[in-house]
């Protein structure tokens, strides 16, 4: 699993790392990957030469930027983590900015390989799931695959720091942490759930009291909204 | 009318003034005023306390924040300068991140004092209203007092830079910049535009090719919902 960037780097590297991000991202014009120089960098955000290639170093580093030889020319390309931070500095400032948004991603049931029934079904989540999101879940979960068109959605609902479901150790092994947030399906409430050291995939997890692929009548393949409550 | 305060700071500048600002919206959980010590700045940022003293000297300089005192104790403001470069920033990431959002505003018809009429019909603007916008406006604007409960999602409109028409200069006096989102009232193509310099005001106006307040028949009072696109 990657290490979160938050763990390794204090909030003012974050900050210069956040900001070099942001300076590649207006620089490729939102691309993500780059032909960059240093020294294009370096005037775009008024630093010298020096400061810009020390920040390239810093951000490989920290795993938010891979580089990349294209021939002779150097690229340079946010990673999954970089972009993971991007999207929880824009979430981050929704929430200090009072915008309190809904967000709606579309997607298809899928089905799932019977993991998510085994990890739902731990005893010291549930308890945290009863608590913290009011239900207890129905043993399993519903695999929705999400459209492409809907990523940059399902991005913004990662960015959000959610309900946060304690992870716990057991004899043999340890159960990571887990941010929820509450949602509806068809009017039916539900929760999203994401292990919170996660890459980017585009299958998300709900889960529900209601065993919602009967209740629902969904099949594989059934397209669906869910609508996502970010603000908790 | 306030000065814009991109105009004043350079890029690396902007920057700081911008995490300083989040940095007091943090610390004081959302609200404005925060009563704040450069000591709780420092150890917030993870920068000495010289260094936060300097920033804060700077934000004041930038009009970003106002110091007041109450009674003995320092308090800190930020202003609506600093809280247009907040919705700026955070608009700014919404576009690079590529969130293409529609944002739906309501509010009440209300009488203009007719100078929208005066403004919009002059023929520089007009020129540009057609070019950049694909209609020339009927002679006069339509204001709308938007709902309380709508402000931020009217400071996250303004956040956005939207299309730009020109000012320009005649014999006697001299039009500001305005900035213009494409939007629907009702299913009506109309416009909502900005003085590019103004501070933040409850009431907008629209243009449209239609008399709106004919075609829809709207009174002083009527409550409508207006869709913006900000996205361009």
């Amino acid at each position: 699993m990657p290490e979160n960037v938050d763990d390794n780097i204090t909030r003012s590297e974050r900050t210069r790392i956040y900001e070099g991000l942001k300076a590649i991202l207006l620089i490729s014009g939102g691309d993500k990957k780059a032909r960059l120089y240093s020294g294009s960098l370096a005037s775009f955000m008024g630093v010298s030469q020096q400061t810009a290639s020390k920040l390239i170093l810093d951000m490989v580093k920290a795993g938010v930027i891979n580089r990349i030889m294209d021939g002779k020319v150097q690229s340079i390309e946010i990673t999954e983590t970089g972009r993971d931070l991007l999207f929880e500095e824009y979430s981050r400032l929704s929430g200090i900015l009072g915008v309190r948004d809904n967000i709606i991603v579309s997607g298809t049931v899928q089905s799932g390989m019977g993991e998510g029934r085994y990890y739902v079904s731990r005893k010291p989540y549930v308890i945290q799931f009863q608590e913290k999101l009011g239900f207890i879940p129905y043993m399993g979960t519903l695999n929705i695959k999400i459209d492409p068109t809907e990523e940059v959605s399902l991005r913004r609902i990662r960015g959000y720091s959610g309900i946060k479901i304690d992870g716990f150790v057991t004899d043999d092994r340890s159960f990571g942490p887990v941010k929820a947030f509450m949602g509806k399906i068809s009017g039916v409430k539900c929760a999203v759930i994401f292990p919170e050291r996660s890459v980017y995939r585009d299958v998300i997890e709900v889960i529900s009291e209601e065993f919602l692929r009967e209740k629902l009548q969904l099949q594989d393949g059934t397209r669906l909204q869910i609508f996502v409550n970010v603000s908790n």
